[in-house]
């Protein structure tokens, strides 16, 4: 349902609630909105299937046509480079959970999807431990498990000004209920040993994407996790195990996984390409997301019929722990207004803002600034220029340093149509 | 993945950790169990998906064979009756998200699910308020929204003797992350008159779906919702809109929603087939649901494959608000410990609850009982016979008045067969 998040009133108004009510009295108004169409093109036609395999496992509406899209257009990993990275349409997303068929994904060198029986499958523990062990998926439902809402970013998540929709901005982050079992658990029933302080993941893809966490890190909140939103995790998500490295960057929460090593270092891996800086400022801001935010409707691509009153909507998250404000600015940062949380607030989870909004017809820039429980303040880019003293115009042209946790401003122009203004 | 519930130590040990570690240095042991069936049968087999289309809207593994299945094995509701009910596989599932094709479904005679399209759908809101109005999807969506995890049940969720798995006994509940726009703000925005006290709504559905709910509720927390786990409604559960009313059974949550109409007193409609009574203790029965718990592993029609440690896990709630505790009987009710509480704890939500638990081998009956925010306890048969004053066994072979929240016992034999012991 592309047209769902372009609501509009034939009118200015002079009030929230006298707008919506002068729009939702002239009745023939809502019929006259044509769909705004989203960058993500259409479905297939919906497949004929019988009613018994309806009966079994239901599919959504054919009227919902949300997709996700390439980065830069590739469909395939193989023909055209090393990375494949596919975009989550975060502007159609609601709450915070996003569906599993919409996930985005981020993945390497080789078959998109290993495809892996889970009864033949197993996690080997090994390294510096007592007790190296080996887990079948079996096993590993031995040891009680934990269910928690947390997202996933890559490190690829820049907006650059080419990019034209919040799908293209921001589209490789999603969050998911993740079930498994606690890494510290794992950890603990193999021995670690005293001299230990990293652990090294390696999936079972062609590269053997694998990364390298603190121990600390290890044994805090990381889980090996083989459910997401309910079910088996998804083979492009992984299927059948998963380490979930909360609030860390994509790279480090390995699919596939399939070897855990204990170990007294930073191991160099195939995954390292890009991820490593002799300047630990930087070194240390590719480890952990810092608060983030971006405003998904109005966002670039979408266009407002008419001035009046909107709900302007978008995501939070932070790898510091929960959110705790959402500021939002419909000024190009002169002036903040807190937004409202609505919905459920988890440490190191997407969490759904929203505030009434009134556009007056003008052209205007709308941001939103996230802070997190540990006070940490999303920054724009011109602080975070400041802060690695570059030029205030340096990421227009330059990628990041790290994570580009940067404010996302979006220009609403005179005609309604909304546009990526950094 | 049917086997996942089911892992198996060879031999009884003395104590959790000691009997895990066992188990998990013989390394053979995992690969000597096999794949326990449940009673849901087969997918067919993965459909030839292009590329493209993968990566637009991503599957479950092929290797993750869970479905729904039927109350009694009736495909069709033209076929076969009045009434139509889709079992969800509560053992299958993790967390307390239920994957949205995996949802329960129940609905009335004529088809299953209308095909809706949004663009021309329309919601009323008209009797005794000062302003009808009429809002199209586009409409709803100009007004504040909240995301918030509520679980619907069916008040035909009856555990019967001849039920053999938790799929039969529960498997019309499900839980949701439902978005859309409260109940209230809407007939806020009509002007409810002073005079009014009740609110009925309809569906689009061929028999026009109907129930009545207290003014009361329907300003308290009742969702018009539009999203479900982040994307639009499913059809099979109300697409484009439906009305969820949280805590209450399933048919007062209107799917399809097409109408609401403010009144002075409890409308009879097509769904009041049995859900009206007399007695106003059994009437009040009919409402709202209260504290509700049942063990998914192990679960009838499971087998355990030998002594040993097994994390016995199962879900919570209750219409009366956010579930506060969990006991779990392993002696079939002589005694009781607290489970742990293993997720979110949302109010009138499922609550994934689990436990250490060692099998020595021997028969036991396996029960567990929830406790709400409102201090209810969950009743066993014989407490609510005695409550309704019918004889200690009457519930073996005759309906339950209102809604059946009674204690569920499995049986496990010696085998480690597990059975329902009602």
């Amino acid at each position: 349902m592309n047209s769902k998040r372009n609501p509009a009133s034939k009118k200015p108004a002079d009030s929230t609630k006298a707008s919506r009510r002068r729009f939702l009295t002239t009745g023939a108004a809502a019929a006259a909105l044509g769909a705004v169409r989203t960058a993500t093109g259409q479905t297939s036609p919906p497949e004929a299937k019988s009613l018994t395999d309806q009966v079994a496992y239901g599919d959504r509406s054919h009227y919902v046509t949300s997709l996700r899209v390439p980065v830069d257009g590739r469909p395939s990993p193989d023909e055209f480079g090393m990375t494949f990275h596919v975009l989550a349409p975060l502007q159609d997303l609601v709450g915070i959970i996003t569906p599993s068929s919409l996930h985005f994904i981020g993945t390497h060198r080789g078959s998109i999807v290993p495809d892996i029986d889970p009864q033949q499958h197993r996690l080997m523990i090994h390294g510096m431990v007592d007790r190296p062990l080996e887990f079948s998926m079996d096993d590993l439902k031995r040891f009680p498990s934990v269910s928690r809402v947390h997202f996933i970013e890559c490190l690829g998540n820049h907006s650059k000004p080419e990019d034209k929709t919040v799908q293209e901005t921001h589209g490789l982050t999603s969050c998911s209920e993740w079930t498994g079992v606690l890494l510290s658990v794992l950890l603990k029933e193999c021995g670690v040993q005293n001299r230990a302080s990293w652990v090294v993941s390696e999936g079972s893809e062609e590269v053997k994407g694998a990364g390298s966490i603190r121990l600390a890190k290890a044994m805090d909140d990381c889980i090996v996790a083989y459910g997401q939103n309910g079910e088996p995790i998804r083979p492009q998500q992984g299927f059948p195990l998963r380490l979930v490295v909360p609030g860390f960057e994509g790279i480090y929460n390995t699919k596939w996984l399939r070897r855990i090593k204990v170990v007294d270092r930073y191991y160099m891996t195939y995954n390292d390409y890009g991820h490593i800086s002799k300047d630990e400022e930087v070194a240390a801001l590719t480890f952990q997301w810092g608060p983030k935010s971006v405003i998904t409707f109005p966002s670039g691509g979408q266009k407002l019929p008419a001035p009046g009153i909107y709900q302007l909507t978008g995501l939070a998250w932070s790898g510091g722990g929960a959110v705790r404000r959402v500021e939002v600015s419909t000024n190009g940062g002169h002036t903040w207004k807190d937004a409202e949380i609505r919905g459920a607030v988890h440490p190191k989870a997407h969490t759904r803002f929203g505030m009434d909004w009134k556009w007056d017809g003008g052209e205007c820039v709308l941001q939103s600034r996230c802070t997190d429980e540990l006070g940490q303040v999303q920054p724009s880019r011109a602080q975070l220029a400041a802060f690695f003293k570059v030029p205030p115009d340096h990421y227009k042209t330059h990628g990041v340093q790290g994570s580009d946790n940067m404010i996302q401003p979006w220009r609403v122009a005179g005609d309604g149509s909304v546009h990526n203004a950094i």
